[in-house]
């Protein structure tokens, strides 16, 4: 069986802070890298054998991957680094407290805010110093491509070109790869793979550092897909992702 | 003006025990992660701004690589690892203690298995389990390709073909770029561009994890190379690491 693991970063210090992040390039937590390495265990216990990995411009999701290859004695793999496995950007809101913005705009907005399929923020300026064209990694994308404020269906449509294009007909010569990524890049690649409804999407929360397991056959056709974990944890996790925007 | 970065990773553990590491894949020790943290210092307090980064298959480079990246926040730049920035292939040398081996064979016998340009350790048997052959990580790479044991002259060979094919046309669309990589495949890209004699290149002793930067003009001219630190400092790394071997 070929198989694809998709894997959400660890708990990062804006996650901890439950502020939005999106496009800020937000460190680990402690916990985070805790997870991570929780993470690596279970792929080791497993026996996962990666040929290549694929992740985000964003260090929070770089650097689960680095501590899981570093566990798995697996560095010397190819790494593709991508803005297109960047989290949906969040626009205006990258930086705020989510208790506090649902104290102000109401929770209804802002779980709208955070899982409306096609709700999208207010932009950020395009000279607010915190815009992707002034950032020196996204320099060599045409600048109409770079976003100030995504809806979870923008980010979903800037997300899978990439999959479609690179990382699964990379499953051709390739048995194993890991894709570390957020919480809205890979829902987009789950609701991609299961056919998921636009509804039904945005109430997947997808767990924090949990590897998410995809087995195809030898013609790629999807066989299933699977946690590998305890069930009760990754419930609890679920749960945790899900009530982050309440007052 | 252009620059490239070439560093030697730090102190890993069998620099610390005094063995012959070539091709095994032995981590950094505590006192070699430090010296990548203080490279990557020296770099950041002269601005540097990295492009690109390349690598070797091992993770004393890749580490070291990972630690300055880090460090910089610059852990989003492309990386790319080959096994032709990979150390001279020890042959059955390596896990040997580079003293008691001296002992043994003499410490001109070393001395030439060390640094002699042409000369080449006894080779690893072809089933021996140290074989690059048996190493998945080498399996997409053809088999005539993969040394057995390797001269100076062979290693330097295998190396500059990436050199002159990958990372230097690569200067042209970056600025900066580092390449973090070992003693003697970086041996041989110093000689290649400063045009050192078969004969001194063995007398050459790269400092571990000291950023050793060339510049060159925007049409790729050489202009000037210059190690990052204090020089009393470097020279000792240099006489620390040209006495490894002794009795």
């Amino acid at each position: 069986m070929k198989k694809i693991v998709l894997i959400r970063h660890g708990q990062s210090q804006y996650n901890l802070e439950n502020r939005f992040t999106g496009w800020y390039d937000c460190p680990l937590s402690e916990q985070g890298v805790l997870e991570a390495k929780k993470a690596a265990r279970l792929l080791k216990e497993n026996d996962f054998m990666f040929d290549a990995a694929y992740t985000s411009l964003l260090k929070r999701a770089i650097d689960t991957l680095n501590i899981i290859l570093a566990q798995l004695d697996q560095e010397w793999i190819p790494v593709s680094k991508t803005w297109r496995l960047n989290e949906k950007h969040y626009g205006a809101l990258q930086g705020l407290n989510k208790r506090q913005t649902a104290e102000k705009y109401g929770e209804e907005q802002v779980r709208l805010w955070r899982r409306g399929f096609d709700v999208r923020p207010a932009p950020l300026d395009m000279d607010d110093d915190r815009s992707p064209i002034r950032d020196r990694r996204y320099e060599n994308i045409p600048k109409q491509y770079l976003p100030l404020t995504e809806s979870l269906k923008d980010a979903i449509a800037r997300c899978l070109p990439y999959w479609q294009e690179e990382i699964f007909p990379a499953l051709k010569r390739n048995s194993q790869i890991i894709v570390a990524a957020h919480g809205n890049s890979l829902r987009g690649i789950v609701k991609y793979l299961k056919n998921i409804s636009d509804e039904d999407i945005a109430s997947f929360n997808l767990p924090t550092a949990v590897p998410y397991v995809f087995e195809f056959d030898e013609n790629l056709n999807y066989v299933q897909d699977y946690f590998l974990g305890d069930d009760a944890e990754i419930k609890e996790r679920m749960r945790q992702v899900a009530k982050q925007g309440g007052k």
